[in-house]
């Protein structure tokens, strides 16, 4: 692929800069001045700092949703260290501009397959956008090579003018969360707390992983007392207080309450694991 | 009314999803796959999560200011449940898309009053989105059928397209908030804590209500001590420590400090009373 | 100046309102309304309530890196008070529109200097943009006079039909933050927390200030051990727990840990004095 297929006059952004400080606008003005045309879609910038793996699975959830485009997304923790800053080529015909570490590839997966891998090479980006070669800040590449990489990409700028071929075997993948068959059911990390509170699983949700629509709930390394849960189609089926086990909006395994944080009720936070067991079938 | 009088290309939105798990940018991006034209001006993501009377005043205010145009909303707790998904016509022309649990109506009231209602056929946006027919989320239905239609209607989809017609009358309304006129002044609930502390009731501000700038306010139920407060025009007026009283931006009485926030030094918080009395005139 | 030298399709737009209730919103609605043609680039809301200083070091550092075009700025305090609703015009041919409290100046002075200033004449910005004349709230200049001002200059309104000349030398000035030099090394105001807990100071940073890669750190009046920090490039060079200052990505200098939060670790907040000290020679 030498680069776009069509002109794209969108871009998707995704970071953990949070909304205060202006860092995630200092990227959007970076691209206004560079590709007046291009509209930004803000997919979230409250990653939690650093999170690389909630970065790429909310990354991959959205952008399949949208239309096929550019998507600029950086949870970079190793900024201005020796990782690459990459361009990931979707099947869908997507490109991927951020750091390689892991955050890419999973949304690379979802838009029909990873098939090509760039490295972006900062002088040539400064360069084709005409900007002063010196001034790449060591702790904001967003800004300084990733925002102009994305708005050159989307005014017609050609792969290889700004970068050079990786084989797509190298890039840095992340690491999959927890999901444990059990004799009797399975245990899974906690994979996303969303705002509802509701408590989203790694274990992909099929029927026969429920024989019976009473369950029982233990948070591993807890200590805590077991829960009863029943499986249910949406909250509103729920009895207040009573915990519910659904199939999530991603076609994941997740526990709620009827207006209340089954998260807080449960006190799980993302990365713990759960156990999903079936109750007396 | 068909559809929209003229094409569209603005579509507001408001919601309980926080901006943290690219849920409204998953929204967001539905749109855009259907409807690359249109641009989206969030309202709030913020509304306290279910809170359906805080999110319907909030889209009453802002909805009248901008133009004509279309309005996805949702604060959704009966998501999956059997209320219906909902078109609100307003007499301005707008088009108010979201759940019938009173979310629109306050605002369709505001935009010239409620003048139509339709039922969305959920089977019916997705064929013409040219969605897969089995995948609606019983959690998720912003995505799944709220915004694919507010995309669908802004390409100028008709609305006996997507959905049939309902009596307005049959349309849930929410809970007016509470104001009750005293013998000397009146007792109204608490409809707004603004950014500032500032604290919004629900009375509308009349120059009558205020016989006197000196003025004693209580907090129903509080237990606490009563406040001197002092009529002003804005906040800056106040001298430190001083609570006021004004008329806020949206012609309600409000009560706040200068450069504090008076909520924190009365503890209260939205939908608890507060008497608001004249001193000795 | 008589206007912008060319129409303007983008409003950049800062303020202290925060994101939950609509307040930032329905001043884009204002101009949406106005100027259906503009985009509404958001560069924080987030503001602490009523920080003119902070929201002037963002609106400066991030508008030189979009185009030249029209800034809304609204951390006003004084609203309805005596200050005036300004325009000031830079150097680069930016329009900044905002209260006359500090907020422009050192925006207008990065985009190639303060040029003109207009003070707004809300009943002419009204009666051009056809809002009924006496609907100004006292407490909501950015919805009632500001956004519609920068949306009549979006539009191509001249400057003179909507404000008069002041001079220049008559705008209120934010107070610079404190820099001091020391015999061996030198004190500064902390001017940023970022979202990562970096914590940035107000002193430019100079190799010539760093002799030595070892440093001391010490925050002024906090009874506080002394802390030892390293000269970094960035964040990922550091071990885990030790403090590192380096040259942050607008030219400061700053204080930072590797993957946590220095600013908690220092118990430091933005407006204490940090004394950086080189180590040793």
């Amino acid at each position: 692929m030498t680069g776009l297929a069509k002109p794209c006059n969108l871009i998707t952004f995704l970071s953990d800069f949070g909304l205060s400080g202006g860092y995630a606008a200092a990227c959007e003005a970076t691209i206004a001045a560079l590709a007046p045309h291009v509209r930004v879609l803000h997919l979230s910038h409250e990653i939690e700092p650093g999170d690389i793996r909630w970065g790429s699975m909310v990354l991959a959830r959205v952008a399949q949703l949208g239309p096929s485009c550019i998507h600029l997304a950086v949870v970079d923790p190793g900024v201005g260290t020796d990782r690459h800053p990459l361009i990931a080529v979707s099947g869908r015909g997507d490109l991927l501009v951020g750091p390689d570490n892991g955050l890419l590839v999973p949304a690379a997966n979802a838009l029909e397959g990873l098939k090509e891998a760039w490295v972006l090479d900062p002088d040539q980006v400064r360069a084709f956008a005409k900007l002063p070669g010196g001034r790449i800040s060591p702790t904001f590449h967003a800004r300084d090579i990733f925002a102009p990489a994305a708005a050159l990409l989307a005014t017609g700028t050609g792969l290889s003018d700004l970068a050079h071929p990786l084989d797509v075997s190298r890039l840095v993948r992340p690491l999959e969360p927890a999901v444990e068959t059990l004799g009797e059911g399975f245990a899974a990390e906690v994979v996303e707390v969303d705002p509802f509170g509701n408590v989203g699983l790694a274990a992909l949700f099929d029927e026969g992983l429920f024989p019976s629509p009473s369950v029982r709930v233990e948070i591993e390394g807890g200590g805590l007392p077991e829960w009863d849960a029943r499986l249910v189609r949406t909250f509103g089926q729920l009895p207040s207080g009573e915990l519910g086990v659904y199939r999530d909006s991603w076609g994941h395994v997740a526990l709620a309450l009827n207006g209340a944080s089954a998260a807080e009720l449960l006190s799980v936070t993302r990365g713990m694991m759960v156990r999903v067991v079936a109750r007396g079938v």
